[in-house]
């Protein structure tokens, strides 16, 4: 091994067996400027990654947890709960965190109980953590916590963000998000088998879903003001995918072509973000980390329509755009992979 | 051929090829109550119907035109502007028309012309015909022309019907469809190949679609005041099944239970409304006649969701509906078949 | 209660919210010949039939188990083992029992134990069982146990039965399967998820399958000496459907035409099976009880293809095809659907 | 640019806007050894490639036709018969020519007339073209015609070449296969639509597929003995992908253990063909140049079943494999990606 190859920042993934965690395996172990170092999974820990996961091409074995102190980063992708329960020795140890879950999202430990059915057992770190979304945050984090926000919030926050923040429209929205089944991860139950999904489409949490304080809270803090969503996801039969459709009031006298000057502006030094002049099927995202976003005006209304690879730019590709974000490396870095069709 | 049969009305369906025509082909052969008496396709004029139709029972040979003469009733699932032209011949001869096609929803001729391209040839029709959502329209309906809406108006205006005529809502109506493929006909090109929607959700028609202002001014009839409905479709990958996702904004103190109650009691004698308690997937209402409708109350919103089969309820069991109703046959003759799951 | 409907046999249905179980209580409530007086599910009893089944039409409460003294019928829809174990009860207190598991299938309990894994526990039961395929089978069984093939089992013993009773081609057919996912049963496991299974082709079992010696077995008892089968299912995506492509070799001087004939003669009388000219595709069979087949010589080799729906005429459309042959009803009451399309 | 740039070999694809057409397209953009030059299409000529093709990064203008005089070697994915016709010009102008279509398969011109439905312009090109899969032709060709075989070809090739080659077989060999509908191209007609084929398996050339005499030639050709293969294809609802199940008769004595060490000495130094211990799902090749093979003994037969990508390994990704196969560079250069799941 070259000194240049140690020199590598050293990365250990959580919960590398899951959709997102095995996707994000692969983009690591294929990624130029870091090594992938250690991988973890409670339920295989002694397996090989590439006996727990089709596909794997990573020789690593599995641990029960990650030694952080060997670590620069830890990238987890367990569920909520899981991780926000060993942060602290991540952290503690010198790693940061880029965390998939939910639990280091939500700004108020007030909504995190109410949407996670239990109290932040270290609502402390909320208050540093970064929702990290890199083409529409400050340059430079220093941040120690990085967290993604969800599919279906990186997707309405990329569709939204510019016109919240630009306030040339009302600050309300509301968000119908179609997404496909892998959302629900490996360990899904009945309601998840083929039969019961294919040739199908199926509204859920009418009342309200936990992406949707995320995505308030992100839109709220662009804007400067408080952002009403109203938010219904749904799922429909293929296994990739996110599209939102979101449903916005320009003010007074705003144009489309002010809007999309907006847009053009925010996403210019983007290489994942594309406007495009007709809406993109969610397929032209798949296992890439583009998003395709087309502005329309319907009557009154705006309508933004965005799409991106739920475990792409939704999970694991954007994981790895905020590694690269915060390490300062090539943005493209390991997630350069061009769309294909069909 | 006893005179009982021979009593029973004559129909003919014109348009009896495609997706919507052969389906209703198929209900009106196995109708307990009318005759099958004449099937139309250009195309195929000449050919058994069962040679020119996968999975048809039909014995008739497809004519190139009808003859109104010998019929009671033409349902014609021809085009639009091809039903309008040939419509004046049908009810000349004293034939009933049920049109499953967009020539006769819109009052107003210039509504027409936006949206179809073209004058509307008879727009001396538009003022008698009736826009027929059995469940939602006055009983005894004596018309001559009854024109069915659009799948994604007719699970729209039954999602969003008796909340505008009870006046709990505010007149503005955002509206999400998602489709089955089939809703592009038998006849689509290279877009609607296999290969290009599977596994993938694509918007489309952002900036305005011919159904939208079918449901303004159905909901708008309704409400006794004008609708503003913003409504955008997405192609999913699924043959058949309409879902959609409403979103309106229930007056001051409005409950959820005082809206149940209005749909309760607009449905209560449907046998094909559902109020259910959680979102039904497209998949259960899958060949059959039927609609499930859910409430539910999201922050300052209610979100109504409600899927059918567009081939179904959507097109061809409504036609068969509106028959029925029109006729004064039993609702569910012909149209009585159950859902099944998977 | 006319004393006509008391006159009526009384059906009960074991295992009745498996995915097969729910689709025979669905045609057995619509069933105009028999009374549906029976449901049984050890998960759900207690609860109604409609609230454990998705799109159920049953308001029967699930009991824990039959009480077959009450019964004119038993169809079971249990699993393999749970069957057998109930058998001697249900034929004890007199019931006839028609049977969807693999429990009464195969002559020899050598054969039963090599492929279940355990001792059939009433082996002389087997005796008496009778392989139930209506259109080849003797007339007029008097049987007290009639056994369902497997799914791939009453597609290929329809394929190939005349060809093999008919001596016209060797005695050793490879028969290659595809099947739908819900032939895996709503209770199945990650494998059958999805996101595991969508745009994608899985051979399994290529080893063996159980249903291959219920192939061997009949297909030698049809041709009156042992015929070999080599059979190799594969999982495609989609819910339902079967389609088996059988490869024979038709003796010397045997043309497609003779055994056209023999097909021709050995159908004629089904209201359900049909030699088409082309090969069908499986959603033509969708949700009835047909089965297409086709038959054409490529070189040396018969091919014959068929379709059918694995949870109709695969499961419950066939028991109760055969409960109407065993109880002289009319052959298609209750299953007479036509196919639809698309 | 650098001279070590213009020292690239530089390539030219004709009919490259459909679908294996486009995926070179974009797997020669991103290769690091060779300069994708020239892209040609009849029917989007002076349309940017990324115009006309959805998720292109190629920012070439399309020509009419390709221009060999600047060109080291031609990709031809245009459709059969197109190919033969402009094969004269490329190679006088000096290029090497890597043909996707049928016209340089078969060596027999009678053969070609037979399935192709004409004469072919060039029989004389047919003798010296080699049927190119790297991993079984000898090494260090220097034809200056490289024919790819079919997508099922391919597979069945990979799968039982080694077989056939060894003589541990019977020369005589089943083949069932399953493909993606991406096969059908681009340009393909209303039984490729989406609504006629999902939920759906068919089989189809029943009588003989033009990919027969190819998988004939080529395990005749490496058996050194005619090799008999009856062939049936299906079409499966995805859209990317084939499978192949291969019924073979080993000969007597054969055990599992020596075909596996045949096989395994035929693929050692490939980095693309994997024997793996259970059949691999289609979707483990999807967008790759992976080929995985299993084997089984059932009874008295090898069952050898494979899979792949059939615009990958089964098109575009093959030509790639072949062109650096014949100029010498590295074997996965540019079709190097890891499979994903799911």
């Amino acid at each position: 091994m070259t000194s240049a190859r140690e020199a590598r920042p050293r990365i250990g993934v959580a919960g590398a067996t899951g959709y997102a965690g095995a996707e994000l395996v692969g983009l690591l172990v294929d990624h130029p400027a870091v090594e992938l170092a250690q991988v973890s999974s409670r339920t295989h820990a002694g397996q090989a990654h590439r006996e727990a996961c089709r596909g794997s091409n990573c020789e690593l074995t599995l641990r029960a947890e990650l030694d952080a102190t060997e670590l620069d980063v830890v990238v987890s992708a367990l569920p909520a709960l899981e991780a926000a329960a060993l942060a602290p020795a991540w952290l503690g140890a010198g790693a940061l965190l880029i965390d998939v879950s939910g639990d280091f999202r939500l700004r108020d430990p007030l909504l995190y109980r109410r949407w996670y059915g239990a109290d932040h057992p270290f609502p402390e770190l909320l208050e540093d953590a970064v929702l990290a979304v890199p083409e529409l945050c400050p340059k430079g984090s220093g941040a120690r916590v990085l967290a993604l926000p969800g599919c279906f919030s990186t997707t309405t926050i990329l569709a939204c963000g510019p016109a919240a923040r630009s306030h040339l429209v009302d600050a309300d929205v509301v968000v119908d998000g179609k997404t496909g089944i892998s959302g629900a991860g490996r360990g899904a139950g009945e309601a998840y088998l083929f039969s019961e999904l294919d040739e199908s489409v199926l509204a859920y949490a009418v009342g309200g879903h936990r992406h949707q304080p995320e995505m308030a809270q992100a839109l709220s803090e662009l804007a400067g003001e408080e952002v009403a969503v109203t938010f219904v996801p749904h799922l429909v039969p293929m296994t990739r995918g996110i599209s939102v459709t979101c449903y916005l009031r320009p003010r007074q006298g705003v144009s489309r072509e002010r809007l999309v000057e907006v847009y053009q502006s925010a996403y210019r030094d983007s290489p994942f973000v594309h406007l495009v002049d007709q809406p993109a099927p969610t397929k032209l995202a798949s296992r890439t980390n583009h998003c395709f976003i087309h502005l329309a005006l319907q009557g009154p209304r705006l309508v933004v329509s965005a799409v991106l690879d739920n475990l792409g730019r939704g999970a694991a590709g954007q994981a790895v755009q905020v590694l690269n974000w915060r390490l300062g490396l090539a943005p493209a870095a390991g997630i350069g992979r061009a769309p294909q069709w069909p």
